[in-house]
């Protein structure tokens, strides 16, 4: 399918984030380069990546197990594999605009090719992501304000720790959109029909209920502009277990940067419960 | 709640089972003992277990997510645990009505007290069970064969092969149940509304789609009896795990007998998808 040099490159208005919470910002090229997958190949499940050896991977994945709003296993490769089911002619270092390097719990690389950190005791984990309900809201007559603004999601950290699992452990993170408020509802249903990929929100409204200070300043992505009479509206987010892996500290891993997610060859609707 | 001692105990004519594939049969009491938990504690869930050594708890942690029809994960515990967040207060080596034990991949025990033969690295995987979706099969209206005749359900090895995981694999179980034919489509939708206890069949009607011979003959539990008129339905069963010890043969196993599952305190409903 060759999504990712096909799918285009977004050039929308890039605001530059200040200097704080994410490092990967300084890897990133502000005009040329994709700076989500959000609203790319609308119709495709797109999916976070977290890849770490195989004597972490048992952490990983029953903390994905305990944890499954946040982290929904869509598959699970074996040790070494550089392919997923989920798209079989993709390889896992290079379909993915923009990965992170992961050394002892701190971001030590953002390159767009993680060939060259590739190990073979990496287990690699593909966790659902709420982009892939964003076509079901657009549907549902649900504006994406980041989409429309060219911007990455916001997502933060929360003080909600997760359940632990072995060395995993760590706080929530959430993606946030701006709703009308006349369409909250709409946005809670339509997202609540897809689990495998974060289901419904977390929460609405207060952000400083899940100890958000500022939404002017996310943790990971864009902030995002909200229009009069918008509401704040938190899903769980695939990010988390880039939160644990800064937490629990493993000796190395790999993923994905925030919002530029692996585009998968699975239609987003093989992810809707039908009642 | 005391289930356990207090739900009382079946005493429908169990037919006894020819000398087979259930080596368990010899240790049941034929009269006197639980037949089989289905049809126990209506409204709360129940749960199939497997237990392994921490050195094979990957596997079957691997084995579970990739096999999620079969395998669909309740709860999964820290090593040496002996209870469970589904029933806090019921000790996981006693709650159950009866046991089987494991030795290299051969049943060696079916004791109704694990007691003394739990290990302090042994992590327990609870599993939905489809007796679970029972109570709203009934409520649909939809008649319970093996519970009318006293009988333990019916479960068969098929010819489909698990999804391997590591050193787990082996093939799909299936419990089966006699449906009137003007009642398969209430169950497939009513059961398909609980992904998290089998959801849906697998398969409706000729048995010998799924490489069964002789519906008279389950590998584990009872023959039931149709009705003029039923089909045979099949759910994906969690015994599954038990085919994939006989062939994976772990050094050593506990699980529940077939059929003799752990009553939960969480309500079945809990597992409804609210569409």
């Amino acid at each position: 399918m060759g999504h990712r040099r096909c799918h285009g490159v977004r050039r929308g208005r890039v605001r530059r984030r200040r200097a704080g919470a994410d490092p990967a910002a300084r890897d990133r090229e502000p005009e040329a380069a994709v700076v989500t997958t959000s609203g790319l190949a609308p119709g495709y499940a797109q999916a976070n990546l977290i890849a770490v050896p195989r004597d972490w991977a048992y952490d990983v994945l029953l903390f994905a197990q305990r944890n499954p709003k946040p982290c929904p296993l869509l598959d699970v490769t074996d040790a070494g594999a550089t392919t997923t089911e989920l798209k079989p002619d993709a390889d896992l270092r290079t379909h993915i605009p923009r990965y992170r390097v992961w050394h002892d719990g701190e971001l030590t690389h953002a390159p767009t090719d993680v060939t060259e950190y590739w190990r073979d005791d990496l287990v690699s984990f593909l966790i659902g992501c709420s982009f892939t309900f964003e076509t079901a809201l657009r549907e549902a007559g649900v504006p994406l304000r980041h989409v429309d603004q060219g911007r990455n999601v916001a997502m933060y950290l929360t003080n909600r720790e997760c359940r632990p699992a072995e060395r995993m452990h760590g706080p929530l993170v959430v993606s946030m959109r701006m709703i009308p408020e006349s369409l909250v509802d709409t946005a809670v249903r339509t997202s609540g029909l897809m689990p495998a990929v974060h289901g419904a929100p977390v929460h609405v409204g207060d952000p400083g209920e899940l100890g958000i200070k500022d939404l002017e300043s996310p943790d990971f992505g864009d902030p995002v502009e909200p229009e009069p009479g918008d509401v704040p509206v938190f899903w769980a987010c695939g990010v988390t277990p880039q939160a644990a892996l800064m937490a629990s500290r493993p000796p190395f891993a790999i993923t994905h940067a925030p919002g530029q997610m692996f585009i998968t060859d699975v239609p987003d609707k093989a992810y809707l419960n039908q009642p």
